[in-house]
């Protein structure tokens, strides 16, 4: 099997043991007989697959019993109306720090179900190449949450510190560098992120809500689409994405066997240091517009001298069966994203082929 | 491997094949040297099957070009609330069709977000044992539509002829016996249903909308929750859960090469003769509460003359691998639910058990 180098910006690689224990056990899940893709949500076999997925999660990340973990459905795009439609309505505000395009989008969903402000925005020209400084957030301490994207998964860049907020809670997007490394999470209200860049497949999202935004949450909205329902259900008010939340929790063992968080970062921070080394050895080949304070190690957004260049920078990638480069379509360019599971091996052979290609073109 | 007969009410059992294509392609899918977990949405590999799984279902249900196929996450449970979300509003009115607890999940989330009424019920002390007659539909020919549940999974009983509800639209869930037969669809404005009973593994929510009724949806609604957002991307506007419809393509293409919903069909329908058969034949110990004409096709309700010998029944089922038949709590009593890839011959195995049974304990 000729596994290629997967540098897709989400879905994105799982580790390959991982894919290898679903595949072994595919027909036959736990001595049930059945596929995990067959059994019920409401046997014992799922449930212990369910509560080892939160369980794990709380321990790789000292998750307090004062949060609940919940799986959902409907993508992070959900979750940018859902958190609002549960914690703004008459009279509450949020505070949203615009740092890329897809807190743009959060903001804009936010706006159709309350009234949130903008505490503060780096966009420039339609671009974004920094985290706003501590100082340039304008907060309002009444605001309900401070949303933040924890990584910009579009225009590279992430949040090495997060902010002070004071006793204003932080809603964060992490669905781009979740679990990429330890944090505390005191100061964080509520999470959410889809799993399909670091830590699952496409198809589960997870939230992590905190007791106090809980007990604020709102009833007066559609059932489904309430926190609390799902909290009070432990996410199985209805059929959950079985087989998502099961890949979740395999993964999730994987980085625990690895030597948890603090390995990850290890790993994450090794990979990063090579691409941008190389960056940083051609800066005038490598032209990497995101401030050195804001990038991201999840994502290493760069332009070349000339789509003509950039063209052939990804037809050579072909060849050496690195997919996924290409930058998004708003911003050109290319785009290296080295997730979790992207091995260091990986990302070592296109730091080599980078290094060739400048010394061949520059 | 000793492969279950697996009676589970969804997540149910999927085609032996199915599975083990899914098993053997599950590390390199389509040559692309990734998973199908691991490959990108946007990529021409992924975007061949998610335009194959609609225009398989396009072919196998014969729906005309003016109906979009949509696949969604967050449930069928998400429609109950996301349906009327965009449907109802000011003025606007729609008829519900009370036949189990489904309908009334339904009917409930629609009261949140509209002025819904009902049109007939059949509920007795709690109990639903019938589909109504069409003279006891009271319907508003004003009614932006009328919704039914066109299988009730937990009472058992299941619509043999659709209603005639006029000029008016029918809303349909199918969650539990979409695909069972063909069927004229043109009387539907939409139909929506959960994969995990008749068409792949929990995950994915289809929902099909006639263009008429896709015209009316409210756009004063958060963009993720507006059908017009899913239609006008082919499901794509945010990230789908790409595995979830990858295995619906398969299970429709493994449909199709069996022959179609003609095919289909004829095994449904013999798999429920075959378990009403022994019901008829025992009809003092397999006491069976639903209107003949009512009978779903694809869950079987029955009580036994005690619990006790309920659990026995039960507990004879552990050791022949029979796994599923508890009836639901709200219910008591047995559930055999024989959806489309539940094999004739485990349903063979299951009617010789409850012949041996009667005959044993009558
Ligand atoms: C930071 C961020 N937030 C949200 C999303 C949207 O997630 P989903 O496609 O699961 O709705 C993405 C990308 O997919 C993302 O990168
Ligand atoms: C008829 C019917 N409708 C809706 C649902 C709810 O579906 P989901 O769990 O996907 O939300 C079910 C069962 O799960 C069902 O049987
Ligand atoms: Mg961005
Ligand atoms: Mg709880
Ligand atoms: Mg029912
Ligand atoms: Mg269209």
């Amino acid at each position: 099997m000729n596994r290629a180098h997967n540098f897709n910006p989400g879905p994105a690689a799982l580790p390959l043991e991982v894919l290898q224990k679903v595949q072994s056990e595919l027909l036959d899940f736990a001595g049930t007989g059945m596929s995990i893709l067959e059994v019920s949500h409401r046997s014992k076999d799922y449930e212990a697959v369910h509560n080892a997925a939160q369980s794990l999660m709380r321990e790789l990340l000292g998750i307090p019993e004062n949060y609940h973990i919940l799986f959902l459905g409907g993508g992070a795009s959900l979750q940018f109306s859902m958190v609002p439609m549960n914690l703004l309505g008459p009279g509450v505000s949020a505070d949203y720090v615009i740092t890329g395009a897809w807190s743009q989008k959060a903001f804009k969903e936010a706006k159709l179900v309350g009234n949130p402000r903008v505490a503060a925005t780096t966009e420039e020209d339609g671009k974004f190449t920094r985290i706003p400084k501590q100082e340039e957030l304008q907060l309002d301490p009444q605001a309900r949450y401070v949303h933040i994207t924890s990584n910009n998964t579009i225009f590279g860049t992430q949040w090495h510190t997060f902010p002070n907020t004071g006793n204003v809670p932080i809603v964060a997007d992490m669905s781009s560098d979740f679990l990429w490394r330890p944090f505390d999470i005191k100061p964080f209200g509520l999470i959410y992120g889809g799993a399909q860049k670091n830590l699952g497949p496409a198809g589960v999202t997870v939230v992590i809500i905190r007791d106090d935004l809980l007990a604020l949450c709102r009833e007066d909205i559609p059932i489904i689409l309430r926190f609390k329902t799902h909290a009070k259900d432990n996410s199985l008010y209805n059929t959950p994405p079985v087989f998502a939340i099961y890949i979740v929790k395999l993964v999730l063992e994987w980085i625990k066997e690895k030597g948890g968080l603090a390995w990850m970062e290890q790993e994450n921070r090794a990979k990063a240091a090579r691409i941008y080394g190389v960056i940083d050895s051609y800066p005038e080949f490598y032209r990497a517009p995101v401030a050195k304070d804001s990038r991201s190690f999840m994502n290493a957004v760069f332009r070349l001298p000339s789509e003509e260049l950039e063209n052939k920078f990804l037809e050579g990638a072909k060849a050496h069966r690195f997919v996924g480069l290409k930058g998004h379509r708003s911003v050109g360019g290319i785009r290296v994203s080295m997730y979790n599971y992207v091995p260091k091996s990986s990302v070592e052979e296109l730091a080599r082929y980078m290094e060739e290609f400048a010394r061949a073109h520059a």
